[in-house]
């Protein structure tokens, strides 16, 4: 089968590696069929590179070539990703992606018309990388009702908290550290402010319950505002904090989705997942607390997600895979701040006494050089707007959702 | 579309349960149809069960009952489960199974059987019981050629060694407490000497490369010899001890696969895997590391894992998931022994001295309480067999394998 991959930079040149590199298990897997990469479509030049034969400038040469039938788009971003991916289906190709971008925000358009040309869009790459994770979810846990999610999505960020952990240094050094690995980008923004952990929770929040939920509806808090003094004030707690995406079922008409840093208890998996590592945990009423591990970004393992879609699409030919969910609606996400209760961690400048005054019930922490003047505690379970209202007369320096994942 | 369970115990009564439960979601996972217990096949009596008119003692009922599309086979063991599977895939009947004793030593012929009759077998339930394993490795992570796997898969000794590590209980009264709690049989034979796990074994194996692997081919040894001395000494390590499951590929024609106590390092995501709780790792050349972790036994756990099948089989009527292996041979599993090279833990009755004139490269452990005339030691890669000899004449109390996992 003639394939052919849009965007030669990190995931495409893999999804390419991995095709060649796999050319003798390939067939077994696709039930006979092997993958051939016939265009890679990139407005860049690769001298020298090997595929030199197969590049194009010319989406054309894509779409109107029949002989291709599954397409990889690993462009990532919405534009052109989102058009070429359009005109792809309706010529009746399948297409697999990475671009959790695109997925997060035009996932239902692109499914609808996946489905009304009876090929597939598939994106198993896109949430967590070479973790399987869409397919476990969708089916392997079919027979339960999803309760929750929680991840660890973002290897980026957790490499910079798993530094400020083990190793006591600050979020600016552990930054440059990310960077200088290749990490983290130049312009980190969209890492450590939580918004590519935002595109992922949606996907699965899309995915597990039924309706698309789009990134300006789920509220998302980044890992800047993090200091070694709370980390060593949760160390203290017994626990660990993650930058983690979090989806609540709530009824049929409603769940919660955020993003914000969260203090897990050591206990907890999603607690050992360090480094670059991501982990996906799904509490499902019958089965009960489930967790998927794996690296979460990198060229090989997402690639790897890709040629998998690549795998069933040749395997499935002219039939589909069920993936997929309906519209959306504004009032669908809820403001998880007057609807979820939850335990606070809180630092402030103030005392015992003046806490004691506003939190019947607070578990005090300590952490070696505390100013005398400072305190920091886990609250009961409340809502965050409550605490807000509780604080609001206080010194508060950080406060930080505890996760019951 | 009518179904039936036969076996109506732990897990088949959880089926039922399942279906029931989920009577409002399950249509919509499969494109429709909604899932009807016509028959529960038990020779025992239920009197005052609210499936009363549903119970049969006659197989017959469910074989010639042409309504009858999918079986739950939940009765555990080979016979007369196989006989009873056997008829019904040849009727056209799909079935899905937990039942991983009758997989491990039947399932080339049940799986070639349902292919001749255009049916699914499905197994999801016979490995880590409610984690999604056997599509995630043979789907998500088919673009990988999987370098190996290693798996916590027996709950029960995993609970026994958690209260070994972290009550610091003797072998004997963590087994008494896992009595009490249900976790372990009256008989615990099957879950401490690893032939439970050994058979989990054998099923990934068969997925993982292809052909069947059988439990007389997987050397098995479980955790009775396990004391808290060496519980103490791996402490030292800075690792845990976790009966293991492990397959090395070595190359097309042969495979190791075995179970036994291990050394796990801290740090592993299997080392943080604790009570009855499985963990599956997958070591694939594109993705690296991925990890699957959760309830590895339970009635409802394990059971949504047989309706999610259930599920599969209803949304593919008249199509076959393409789940499975071809035959093995006597040659394939090779001696690990001779082959695999790994570090191995040892204690002895010697000195160091002795230990260092044998031994070019160790790795003292100590312990509280440790006998002047006792040591212990991590040494470097060799085989079992090199092992072995190098220690004939050491007056060794145990020896541990050293996972790389």
């Amino acid at each position: 089968m003639k394939v052919a991959v849009m965007g030669y930079g990190t995931v495409g040149s893999g999804v390419v590696e991995v095709i060649e590199s796999h050319s003798d298990s390939i067939p077994k897997k696709t039930g006979g069929e092997a993958l051939e990469v016939k265009h890679i479509l990139d407005l860049r030049d690769f001298p020298g590179d090997s595929h030199e034969a197969l590049f194009t400038k010319d989406f054309n040469d894509i779409l109107n070539d029949d002989e291709v039938k599954v397409v990889a788009e690993t462009m990532g971003g919405v534009n052109p990703a989102f058009d070429f991916t359009m005109k792809l289906l309706k010529a009746g190709k399948s297409v697999v992606t990475s671009n959790k971008e695109l997925v997060a925000n035009k996932g239902l358009e692109l499914l609808n018309t996946a489905e009304e040309n009876g090929v597939n869009y598939l994106f198993e790459a896109s949430v967590g990388g070479g973790i399987p994770i869409i397919r476990p979810l969708t089916q392997c846990l079919a027979a339960n009702h999803i309760e929750g999610i929680a991840g660890i999505l973002n290897g980026t960020t957790n490499f910079i908290l798993t530094m400020m952990i083990e190793k006591g240094m600050s979020f600016d050094e552990a930054l440059k550290i990310a960077q200088d690995k290749g990490y983290a980008e130049k312009d980190p923004t969209a890492d450590i402010e939580g918004h590519d952990a935002c595109r992922k929770v949606c996907i699965l929040a899309s995915l597990a319950f039924g309706k698309h939920v789009y990134p300006s509806q789920v509220e998302t808090q980044g890992i800047s505002d993090i200091t070694l003094e709370d980390v060593s004030y949760i160390n203290c707690a017994g626990g660990v904090i993650k930058l983690l995406g979090q989806i609540k079922y709530i009824n049929e008409d409603s769940i919660a989705a955020f993003v914000s840093p969260a203090v897990v208890y050591n206990g907890s998996q999603l607690a050992s997942v360090k480094d670059v590592f991501n982990a996906v945990l799904v509490r499902g009423d019958a089965v009960g607390d489930v967790c998927f591990y794996g690296p979460g970004a990198g060229k090989l393992p997402t690639a790897s997600a890709v040629v998998a879609d690549m795998i069933d699409c040749a395997k499935h030919t002219n039939r589909r895979k069920i993936f997929g969910w309906g519209a959306g609606d504004e009032d669908y996400v809820v403001d998880y701040k007057s609807t979820i209760k939850m335990p606070f961690y809180v630092r402030a400048k103030s005392d015992c006494a003046k806490i004691n005054s506003i939190f019947s019930d607070v578990r005090y922490l300590t952490r070696t050089g505390q100013p005398s003047d400072e305190v920091a505690f886990i609250t009961d379970i409340m809502t965050e707007n409550e605490l807000k209202e509780k604080i609001k007369d206080l010194n508060v320096i950080n406060t930080i959702k505890v996760t019951n994942y």
